[in-house]
């Protein structure tokens, strides 16, 4: 053992529970006698390039805790994606810090971040040990069961669906929700769990894993509607037509791309409000909302699953545990053992790096516009305890009398 | 007493504690010895020119419990405004089932359809009692200190600002959450409440009671934006320029108006979009996000304030008390006897209905962007118990080797 210093990074988009993962390492680190320090470096790889660390230790484990369970990035994130060039200057950073373990939570382009880490690390002979820890609201990093992140805001966009459903109920008409959700469907498909009885909405439910038309799309609404007399439809921001073009780029709309080349798809209610308009002219139906959930879906205060808590906890000291117990880089990952129950397995980074999982076809019922039951028996235990319910009034219709 | 039938409906926009309201005088109605039915009409007014009654009677208490612990409109809603023709065949309705007490569970508008409703009654020698229940998510009933269902949307607001903060703390730009509110800002104003270290968003806060001007507005930002590295706004979807005009409206879209020549304002993500695009365009500024809170902040299922619940549970409570042992029709207010303590009294319906409160000027803090003390004051407690809180981290700096 070196220095006894290590690093901790939260890279990519915030979720409610990804402090438990940085101080699920802070605390353990601190277990382990050989560790003098944990650094946390402020916004991601940015603040590892420009030395904006902070000292950890320096934190009451009280404090910690109450982080732990506020949500979002609590060193603050980054969208940056290291090159080689980028990365040589993390290594003068991390060498003149004497830093030998470092430790990044993020998704997908974190982990292939931390993949690019290690491999420079090794061809630069610096004995670094670099472990990624998984959060994603997206649940779309291969190897793991699903992703610290992904719970919560599955149970927001569930409670917000089971909310919207009650509202068009009450004022009957058709009601789109945009989810987030770029290449995978489990954050929108979340939306089904907020159904409990037969004709509650969402009743339609479109995925980016299958391509989206407008005029099946106008045809599925106009027959739900005639059905029910209302219309909720769950829709992910990434929906796409037989191209592979996004639903949402066909708007004049100029758009923008982040550095990892990813189209933007969220901060705007674009996508809602272009359905909304295709449904008021070609079906002639009066009462069309749309809403965005945007951001609140991933940050909301107050709308966490307990489940997720422990498990992003779990991870961050997992990841500890690896570095400090075992003999090589990986990423953490996390595996069912029953129902419900959890564990974790380190996967080589080359295993997760770069790649993206989407929804299995298994959970995709076979019309397109549903989630199966499998599915349902997926999610639900994640959601945690205390799932709100919806009642409604079962008492017997009166007689008429001036109009029988 | 004549036949012991009851009446009770919800018209206008769902909350999240509307039901708490209908349970109240479903079951403190049957503890009148004359009471034999209650009655409950589907949709509002709508239902009662329809005869579209379920009886309530036949409910158990156990399920009206669940029901009220239920968001928005059990019995569902209407936007129908009644005129005189529509009050006319509402009697004829009421005289066939030998209804002689009505309640109607609304807000601004559904106060005024009891007012018609009751003068049509007394013109017409029918002896009706018809009680005005309060229900507005904008807390905009006058001669009351606030109405039920604007703490439990208040607290989705406060929370949402409190999470979307972080989220731009973490990853910094502009973000720009919209919300309801046509007139009043008092649901916008929440959104201070989501704030907690002086750094914290919401930076600034845009309300209809005063004049918006595009300049002023990205001169704000600008500021802001160059004093903390990001900026969080909220901004009520009413807001207008100096002669009126919703800046909603300042976009090509078409409007669309219910029956009471409201422009329809929610369920579009066009006014967040417009406001991005002007900051995008005009100041620069990269990272730039909007959000349309839309339905999610009256109808989310599970963020609900207890106080807000156990008021709404009263105002239906003291409607059937002030039916039976009053002498007059009315509109039942909520009066502040303490901090916080709350009781209650039976306005003249002329008193309320049609008439609109906005924000008090003592509410509003003079640079016109922010609320002021008082006005955290009168909200906090209404937000009622376990409000999720923030935390940061406080640890020291480290200092930099290379370039220190």
């Amino acid at each position: 053992m070196g220095s006894g210093k290590i690093l901790v990074a939260q890279g990519g988009g915030p979720t409610a529970v990804i402090n438990q993962s940085l101080v699920g390492v802070a605390l353990e680190a601190r277990r382990f006698r050989d560790v003098t320090r944990v650094y946390g470096a402020l916004h991601g790889v940015r603040g590892i390039v420009d030395e904006e660390f902070v000292d950890l230790t320096r934190e009451t484990s009280h404090n910690l805790e109450l982080v732990a369970a506020t949500p979002s990035s609590a060193l603050g994130s980054t969208r940056d994606k290291p090159d080689d060039k980028y990365c040589a200057e993390i290594f003068n950073v991390l060498r003149a810090h004497e830093i030998e373990h470092f430790f990044y939570i993020g998704g997908n382009d974190s982990s292939d971040t931390v993949r690019i880490v290690s491999e420079q690390a090794r061809a630069a002979g610096y004995p670094l040990r670099a472990i990624h820890i998984p959060k994603t609201i997206d649940n779309d990093l291969v190897g793991s069961d699903h992703t610290p992140g992904f719970p919560s805001a599955a149970r927001f966009v569930a409670q917000a669906f089971a909310g919207a459903n009650l509202d068009n109920a009450a004022l009957p008409g058709v009601y789109v929700g945009v989810v987030m959700g770029r290449h995978a469907g489990f954050l929108t498909a979340a939306a089904a769990l907020g159904k409990k009885f037969p004709d509650d909405g969402p009743h339609l439910v479109y995925l980016p894993e299958r391509t989206f038309s407008i005029e099946a799309f106008l045809a599925d609404v106009k027959a739900i509607h005639e059905r029910h007399g209302r219309c909720v439809v769950a829709v992910s921001e990434g929906i796409h037509d037989a191209s592979g073009k996004p639903i949402a780029t066909l708007l004049a709309r100029e758009v923008e791309k982040d550095a990892h080349g990813n189209v933007q798809l969220s901060g705007t209610g674009a996508l809602a409000d272009l359905l909304c308009d295709e449904i008021k002219a070609k079906l002639g139906i009066k009462r069309v909302r749309g809403d965005t959930f945007g951001y609140l879906q991933r940050s909301f205060i107050g709308c966490v699953s307990d489940v997720d808590q422990r498990e992003a906890r779990e991870v961050g000291e997992k990841a500890v545990q690896y570095a400090f117990w075992g003999d090589r880089d990986g990423s953490v990952a996390i595996r069912r053992t029953g129902f419900y129950s959890a564990d974790y397995a380190l996967l080589p980074l080359s295993d997760v790096a770069g790649k993206t999982r989407t929804m299995e076809d298994e959970f995709i019922a076979p019309s397109g516009t549903d989630v199966t039951d499998a599915f349902r028996l997926y999610l639900r235990p994640l959601l945690g305890s205390g799932m709100p319910d919806a009642f409604r009034l079962r008492c017997a219709r009166v007689a008429k009398i001036l109009k029988p």
